[in-house]
């Protein structure tokens, strides 16, 4: 049994356990799970430190935070103070090392033991964490199978128990799609409400960082520390404070279908149930135009990206792998033209989303089909075949060229026992809304079963 | 001694004058200066049919607003339910005609009398005013030399009497470059603050609408119907209805200079002067990278235009002039990737500008050099020889780049007796305050002398 966050909380808060002992607990997983893959920098003494040192705060009662001595782990791209950043790539990120993200600092003032960096696909550009300079992740639920990422090593580490809760970042679904192939919680919020500064970009249009936790309540507990207006990330600017997020009615929403929306039986007869047993109101329509907007959200991704690393391109070219390199070498010969057809082609998306109706929530399956087999390099359902690569991303990227919040929860898994998830979408900026949707959601279908 | 459109809203409001005693007058003018070549549409009964409703609507008491019954000419970039709307381009746009762009419908709506279409560079793609379907339009102040462009009729319009006040639009200065060619005043407001509905597009980032008048109170009366939020323009969302223009004291000016900033001797002793007689408070400043900056605008620029001309290019290529289609033909070789480049040199213009301390307003000649002779395609100054077309654009892009307010004021003549303008632009947003200040220095050089 994964102890989730809001426990760990409450075992701080009630002196049941200590930051030490979460922390040797955490230590003693991550030790006995190294075959997963899930950490790239972890330095155990560092994490006793931290511990101590919150062990001592709360007993002189001056916790800096409900999260004060719990373990976080940080995914590779964000910039840490302590340990060192290298987005798993062998070419070396040109970022000033040493300092912390905006959201490692909130989480470090908040007292939260930085654990350790996580595993993710080179640079976050792909989404089955099989290309990393430190090797492929496994998938805890089955080690014969991927995580998902690019955000793989934080899904695994959580999914496994080793941590309660990790951050990662998300600009085609990278936080959303190993939390549905592990079977764990994954939010990205909407577009410019958490702080970017110190999160080596991807896509400086599309990308969002976010967490990865045990459980639906602990994403609440973390993001009064990942939201809010950082003058460091122009994104940021009137970004709202994370407010409460409400108790309501029965939700309405509405079940995505159409052309380019596809998916295996197994993952649709899960998600269908799991619909049904939500007890939601929920409409079917159709998504028209998908693959004009998936065409538009890979034009802007391969342009910011090759933009962001023309330089480090230039300097050290073989120190990206190969299908990066292409990739940024392909993005260079999008023209602008191109570019500005698919940034219109982008506010369309939003158009036809919000005039869908009224609903509280878009819904999908996180993924086409559950974790493939590492080496798998193709995937057939639903009358397609497609690269395991875009499987990853199908459904998650809708949710990053519209900007908006999405959530992926558990939902039920297929014969052979691996994961499927259920991805809800909120209105832009309404993220507290979306969380109150998917905890009325997780409630009847996670725990009245 | 020309007619301020304050003067004719007094003429109005007393009955000095009716409506169509101004109307008559303008229709007179525009007929003794019909080699200026100011207007592409002109229907005198349309005109007086206007006119003397508004004289009605007076009688009754029931003026619309103190600009009911003022002639107003409108550049041929925006679209009119009443006169045709083409750009003077034989490519013929493939906008909608017969409707109203939003300004226009709030000028209507005041009771303005809608009084002709200004010719225009063909589609604002250039500022001298020479390539025109309805051939080249000449300044009021010698005949033998251009307006600029691209509003150069609306600019031929006021220096010459004909009304007191026109519409422009402007992405590189279309509006200030005929202000200060020929003599008189134009507002290009900031990026958003006003409704581009219905104006065809030049490059929808840079793109700003605004007057063109003989005074300087006669923008201050205007823009309550130009500037405000319009749902069909989504740049201005949030954007604020026009406030009140207050008195300040003695301006901070910031005058820069630096390399790509030179100008010729006889506008740069008129401007100097000018900044003397002002009594502001002048520092000069160093503007660097101003090279880079003109690249990132010019990219900017042809792109946006390329994206949206694409469509017409290929159904009418023969519709445009050899040089536009060149500049179209030359847009879509811009990589997505440079493109990207120049949005963020763009930022950097922004930050640069705020960074150089507490100021009232930036202040630069409006031109490098007084308006040249048709026909000559150089222009020698400062060191530097330059096209025409760069020397008409070599201050103003800036003001689009950054996206502030920007005004042209008289400043003076050469010794030949040609114009000399000086531009004063504001802080993003605060286009009341930009007034402000313009007014307190058009005081002290126009009207203390």
């Amino acid at each position: 049994m994964i102890q989730t966050l809001t426990q760990q909380i409450e075992a701080l808060a009630s002196g049941v356990n200590s930051s030490s002992e979460l922390a040797a607990g955490s230590l003693d997983r991550a030790a006995r799970h190294a075959k997963l893959n899930a950490f790239v920098a972890l330095d155990p003494d560092l994490v006793m430190r931290q511990a101590r040192a919150a062990d001592e705060r709360r007993r002189q009662g001056k916790a800096l935070s409900p999260i004060d001595g719990v373990p976080i782990a940080i995914k590779d791209n964000y910039l840490t103070a302590d340990y060192p950043t290298t987005a798993c790539s062998n070419a070396l990120p040109l970022e000033r090392q040493g300092q912390d993200a905006t959201i490692v600092a909130n989480l470090r003032k908040a007292g939260a033991v930085i654990f350790a960096k996580t595993n993710m696909h080179e640079w976050a550009y792909g989404a089955t964490n099989s290309a990393s300079s430190f090797g492929a992740t496994r998938n805890p639920r089955n080690p014969d199978h991927i995580t998902g990422g690019s955000s793989g090593g934080s899904g695994a580490a959580v999914a496994a128990g080793i941590v309660s809760a990790a951050l990662g970042s998300d600009t085609g679904g990278s936080i959303r799609i190993p939390s549905g192939a592990c079977g764990i919680y994954g939010f990205k919020p909407s577009y410019g409400r958490a702080s970017r500064n110190g999160v080596l970009p991807l896509s400086w249009s599309l990308d969002a960082p976010g967490p990865i936790t045990a459980a639906l309540d602990d994403i609440i507990h973390l993001m009064p520390f990942i939201c809010g207006e950082d003058g460091n990330d122009p994104a940021t600017l009137r970004s709202l404070a994370f407010g409460p997020v409400g108790r309501l009615d029965r939700p309405r929403l509405i079940n995505l279908a159409g052309e380019g929306l596809e998916r295996s039986d197994d993952v649709d007869g899960s998600f269908l149930s799991a619909l049904r047993r939500s007890g939601a109101e929920v409409t079917n329509r159709e998504l028209e135009g998908v693959s004009s907007y998936f065409a538009a959200w890979e034009a802007i991704l391969h342009c910011e990206a090759s933009s962001y690393h023309a330089e480090l391109l230039a300097r050290n070219p073989s120190g990206f792998t190969a299908l990066t390199r292409a990739h940024l070498e392909a993005g260079t010969r999008i023209s602008g033209v191109e570019l500005l057809k698919a940034q219109r082609i982008r506010g369309q998306l939003t158009t036809q989303l919000n005039g869908l109706g009224d609903w509280d929530a878009l819904v999908l399956p996180t993924l086409p089909v559950v974790a493939p087999k590492i080496g798998d390099d193709w995937q057939t359902f639903g009358g397609r075949r497609v690269t395991t690569q875009d499987s990853m991303t199908w459904f998650c990227w809708i949710g990053n060229l519209a900007g908006l919040p999405c959530i992926s929860i558990p939902c039920g898994s297929s014969p052979e026992g691996l994961p499927v998830g259920m991805m809800l979408m909120g209105r832009y900026g309404q993220d507290e809304r979306l969380l109150a949707v998917a905890r009325w959601v997780d409630r009847r279908i996670n725990m009245d079963a």
